[in-house]
């Protein structure tokens, strides 16, 4: 236990009494070997003397190390954003001394550009809340916050990691809020770049192949033409489509629930926090963040996250399709349909000599049956929730910066080794495109649907061409069926 | 086989030559008994003589009686817009003579009201593209246009399944047509009012109780308080988001395929017909329709019918959150939380004389586990397309539809039996806010959030009040106390 | 209320005093019109005068209109099965005198015989513990046994619904029993006799094509040769040890909860009661139930059904990949594998004519897709019991049965309708193998791997066959190449 | 492209015809810096100076950079048993230089032991098949065999990866069996221990408890009573049937595909390779191994994962329950359950002081849902295979491996710090006890179930007790009350 301290009813901004503190340019680091003694509310623990957590995350180290997942260090990035518009807003409403904020503010700096990162050690698979991940946050900014003042690593003075560094918070508003900056960023930052720049690859091979006729495929069988680069169109209509539903999905992401504190209603914080400390984060990350309108909503429940995930689902599907197109469409070289070329990368064999595979579209086909599973646990997650808390989060926020990671990398390996390789086999597209029965279907408005049944039927039984059987059926000239049975004329203005 | 019809080259549109039939008024149905032979390309089936379906129709009834789940009757209402739009774009551009097209329209209309139900039997697990389906539309409208014609039951004269009822169409643009349709119908006109109203039941049960203090809980543990009311606008508010996102998530199903026909280009579909067919079907259903920007995309993928589902699992979601805490907070009567009492619409048990069961909650729970499954069942067909057409539809329709109908009349019956009727137990409620020790957290910014962790520690370990541990701890005098620790002034403003 | 009735504390078996009443041979069904008031403990209920359902079942069937699902009948008959046990049970012990423990037992098998399936109306989404299923059951039985015994219906009497008919037991441990009887006989008697016919029609395949040369596939490129009987006992392998998993999975449904009552303890059971009706479950449907070993188990979870599943879901797997490379196989006619000929069972495209699709194989995917997903939805709900009940039953077994019929179905028509008809395309098959440049694998014992993977490169870049480029490396001669270059000697003994 | 070598129908064992080289006892490592080239049948690749791998392993580690995911590195240790038994088979049967194959088990042993880990970089999100694994395996070794060989890094001399690590192999049948070998040893050796180690402790808690009388709860209700051994015993139960379904479901795992080589034939590998690998890698592990009866079905498919992977879920679905059930029943203090105590492990909130939460619970439950989310990965996976390969292998080991190692941890931490110290609350069970108007279903077999229920509603209505509702009805006298309505007697012998 902490031996109370003196200054009961006085301001609880440690060390404000004294004034500023005489700030040290310490690099970041510990030189110290074996342990520091920390201490929380149940006593006091033994933590590694190299590192600047506390007990508290030292607890939830030894009792959670559950597998290798670790807290994605985006959310302590996130993470520093909240703990330093906190304190700039605690320290401009005066609640803070102001060196205190600011100290806070340049240690959150630090956390933000991730040259912390060794210090956030905890696992995915921990409390519910985050409490343990925010607890690390509070006590390295604590520490460290010391260590540059002067003081005793360990005394939480004179930034306390409760008192100061997590003033008018609770980990049931800021982990939410972590997790919302975090996957804005890994959104907006990351996903949706390297989506658009594969997609506009698709984009410009659809129009490069704007004029080659080929063979349509409907239940995987023979139908009538189109382009190739009405194929790819849908491609790349589908994937715009996909980054609009990205985009649309992610936007309850802006809304924060800092300021809720504890249970929504905003215990211990002071009126006006939740709209300024959000004003803050948007000014900290450009994205444009505003206060939850509904705290309760915001942190007993998940939605938000739950449908920014099935954006990224919504990316996932078409993304799967497209993958499978192609490996099919590439398939070969000599049994199978051979109309795409795709680059070789590698070899294909360990034990076939000179095979090459479709290595790529593999990969992607994995990566969204992958990310449709975490969405799949995502939305569980979100349906578990409890009176003022969801206690799934960690769980969610994990998945959902997985999912965005491998999505986002998946793409710009699929456009740089993939699609922008790939080229058309000619002789094989052309090749289907004239033995097709389907072609008939053009006949069907002037001979009628019956009578063009017939005649693809007898052409597939006897082994003719489909000009051999129209002819011989009396129902058509040749000249008429040259003029209508024109594949270039069959795909559309 | 069909034998050959002698107009070969002639207008393809049966028995336009001969002008319009003299029409009779027959009511729906057939009073023959037995079988009645109908042909299609492969050769002649026997059918029941008392239904209007053919061939196709009879072919499907015996290879694919899979189950017990047919084809959602809302499909072929909204098949009944398709062909009825279709009749009319096809009559004004001529294609069709005017009679025909009005007589296919008037079957249509007896189709979309629902007359000719009995007519349309076929199962889900059919053909991929539901070519089944729109043949039993086809047929149908062939048939019983035929009847009023006073032509030969069969005979495809003097309306044609293909050549007349189907012109310009394939199953391909269609099929997924007359699902958004139907999907679309089932959101706003169904599932949106349902779920608005339980929206505002909540709501104003938010209101009315919003200003019963109560214990809030976290990790289903004692937390500081907020009132009745403010837990009741958090599920209010979830779902008004969750309205918003079924039906933000909603609006790509105003895209139609139609226009499209066999692979998305159009072939024997005459210029401007998409666009045509789309304002049709708007007209007359009143609903937004436009026609798709990319047909490949349209329909080869079921990407907008993803989406529109994440939008029903968006409402499942917090749904399930909803009906969990509400009965959770009214479990006992004596050994539970028992905060709110739900009204006893039956017995609650074959053995246990008087019990009373949270029994709408546990339907809601049970419907919400489904919507997510048949979410996944939706997004896993949504990836499963090849080329110019993903071939899952019946699949991906009858779950949307299946969710959305369960989800509609889940939030009525929850709305009627258990939101309206639920009553606040106060005796309990106020007897938790005075028991709980996390009221201690109002002291933290005063002593500190160590020493009153101390205080609450020793209140559990001694089972005295936090009142008495404050008080002897030292921290706080019984006047601070008492103004600190006031519940209703923690809920905030 | 119903009013105290005067025999307290004495036999409860109701009208038992009276002796044996004089039955009536009264056939199944109510030609009163209107309806009839019945009674349970929250008073009076008007019920359809016509069937024999009182007042739960009436409640449940306005409080549970959810969508169109109802309880399936399976689960009624099952409970057939339960009731009889248990009135031959409690009828032997002199619990129920005797003459009423026939009464039951013979309307029992009118249950279990499907003749009054007209009275079990009630909705899937309903109590999660099938409590209104279970009063349905009793309620009907009461009924038609108090016709049968001349007494007034709604009465109770002389056979009470709760008393007698579901003496020594509780909807939470028959409901259960009733789900594993069900579900047992779905497996053994409807779904691995009709997966074990396509396993063998499958197996009968391959040994019809034991010699068949082609060229084989991995990652869709062009692999090294096997026969098509070996890749067709691919498949029947593999469906044979799903066979296994099916079974073993369902191995934990012979465990039967009944004899538990309410909450596992056996109250109001007497003792030997649930090893006896266990053993009298096992004679009356031939399937050798036991009694659970541990009833909190059996009522606090669904593990048995969740296990049962998954080995539904090891059957939809393998099927959905053979399904898949049928259907590919057949792809063509022309520009498709086209390795296979699948039966045309019907017109496959309204708008072109002749085609042919491999529907069967489209249904089996989709079926597949939605038994993974039901799957899902059981798991999920599996856990989510809580204490000494997991009420989220009705939704697991109406999903179970679901899956197991649609996928019997779908196997049997599979069967009858795709696979029987199946028949390779010999030219194309040898085709392919000819042209296939991986073959080149057998000379990589013999000249290295590096060598030969120059020979396949080569060949493929110039456009030559694999012999050219092998003899023009100058790696083998002809001979050598012919004798070690044979696909019928690289496919095993 | 690497020169043709000299030795073309010589033995293909390179370096044999010059005998044993020298060894050296060259330490694990290589000093060098820069970059080092290597080849492979697409050309040269430079390659860090410092790591043994080839050309393959740097073109994936360029081309797949997708997230952070990288294949486990137990399915390398599991690669080392396959590449030490093939060896060993081939070094007996004179195909391999006794030499050479001790060399290569040399080798393989270091991999096995983890002594080569750092030089197995390559990310999950690779070719489907693994290939690019297996050859950073046979790279690997290559190069470490040549270093202790004297040869020349990247010469593949005397040690070729293909030709000679692996000799009679492709990935598609190494890369399964590795699969199977690394899921065995997590089941086996990891996760079984882990949760018998539960399950025991869980089970003596019941044995301690045995004799504790509470009250039941059903639909979250008050029911009738129970012992809080008899509801662990639930647990305990459900947790011995998981781990027989976990060893039961993983039995399909001792199959092997090891001398299918590239479509399941055994091209290339000599007769009786399968059996002799598949014994030799029992025997190395100690695992009762065997070689698959079907090869095309073991490569085909990934069913006996999948089959697996259901054990895993099986286990998740009643840990899951569990877990919830520990956190209901400890909830409070003061305004929950408060049943039991759970050990107080760290400090639940940053903002309020002294709370406890049931973190643990909360942990587990994540590790169950994200379980049950890769399990539907894996069986989704499954379902995608083509031919004769399933190509989304990566992703399956990848998930499994994870899954298994989850759960084995959290189990691990669950007993260490929750179940271990978790009490009861003694005064509250006792408190709840008699509270219970449930107690009443002990009279129904006495005084009529509608009597009954007419008492319980009376106490409910009244506040009273349910002895002062019972005398009060004149049903049951006093002294039949006490008698009858003895919890104690109400739990069964």
């Amino acid at each position: 236990m902490t031996s109370p301290q003196p200054d009961a009813l006085g301001d609880r901004s440690s060390a404000s009494r004294n004034g500023s503190p005489q700030l040290r340019e310490v690099p970041i680091g510990l030189s110290a070997e074996g342990t520091r003694t920390e201490t929380d509310s149940l006593g006091a623990v033994e933590v590694p003397a190299d590192r600047y957590w506390g007990a508290q995350t030292q607890r939830s180290l030894i009792h959670f190390s559950i597998g290798e997942d670790r807290m994605p260090k985006a959310v302590y990035h996130a993470y520093g954003h909240v703990k330093k518009a906190a304190a700039r807003v605690n320290g401009r409403a005066g609640r803070l001394p102001r060196w205190k904020a600011d100290l806070i503010e340049r240690v959150a700096d630090e956390v933000i550009a991730g040259k912390l990162d060794g210090h956030f050690p905890l696992y995915v698979w921990q409390t519910g809340s985050g409490t343990q991940s925010n607890m690390n946050v509070n006590e390295v900014i604590s520490n460290r916050a010391t260590q540059l003042a002067g003081g005793e690593l360990g005394s939480k003075h004179p930034v306390h990691p409760n008192d100061d560094v997590n003033m008018g918070q609770s980990s049931n508003d800021t982990f939410p809020t972590a997790m919302h900056i975090a996957a804005v960023q890994a959104v907006h930052e990351r996903l949706l770049p390297s989506v658009q720049s594969l997609q506009e690859a698709i984009a410009a091979k659809a129009d490069l192949w704007a004029e080659v006729v080929k063979i349509g495929r409907t239940h995987l069988e023979d139908a009538v033409p189109l382009t190739v680069g009405q194929e790819w169109s849908g491609y790349a209509h589908q994937l715009a489509q996909a980054i609009d539903r990205v985009r649309a999905s992610a936007d309850g992401l802006y809304e924060l629930a800092a300021g809720g504190t504890a249970v929504g209603t905003g215990l211990n914080a002071p009126p006006g926090f939740a709209e300024k400390i959000a004003a803050q984060i948007a000014t900290q990350t450009s994205h444009p963040f505003v206060t939850a309108e509904n705290k309760f909503a915001a942190q007993g429940g998940l939605d938000a996250l739950v449908g920014a995930s099935a954006g990224l689902r919504a990316l996932a599907v078409p993304l799967m399709k497209i993958a499978n197109d192609i490996r099919w469409l590439a398939s070969g070289p000599r049994c199978g349909l051979g109309e795409l070329v795709l680059p070789a990368n590698e070899p294909g064999s360990s034990i076939m000599p000179g095979k090459v595979n479709p290595t790529q579209c593999e990969a992607m086909v994995m990566v969204c049956i992958q990310v449709m599973a975490e969405d799949s646990a995502i939305a569980f997650a979100g349906s578990q929730g409890n009176f003022e808390l969801n206690a799934m989060r960690p769980l969610v926020i994990n998945n959902f910066l997985h999912s965005a990671a491998v999505l986002s990398d998946a793409c710009a390996k699929m456009l740089e080794y993939c699609i922008e390789g790939t080229e058309l086999n000619r002789d094989q597209i052309d090749s289907y495109l004239t033995r097709s029965l389907m072609l008939v279907t053009a006949l069907s408005p002037v001979i009628g649907y019956d009578n063009a049944s017939n005649i693809a039927h007898k052409a597939q039984e006897e082994g003719t061409t489909l000009r051999e059987a129209a002819l011989a059926s009396g129902y058509i000239g040749a000249d008429d069926f040259d003029r209508i049975v024109d594949p270039a004329a069959m795909v559309g203005p």
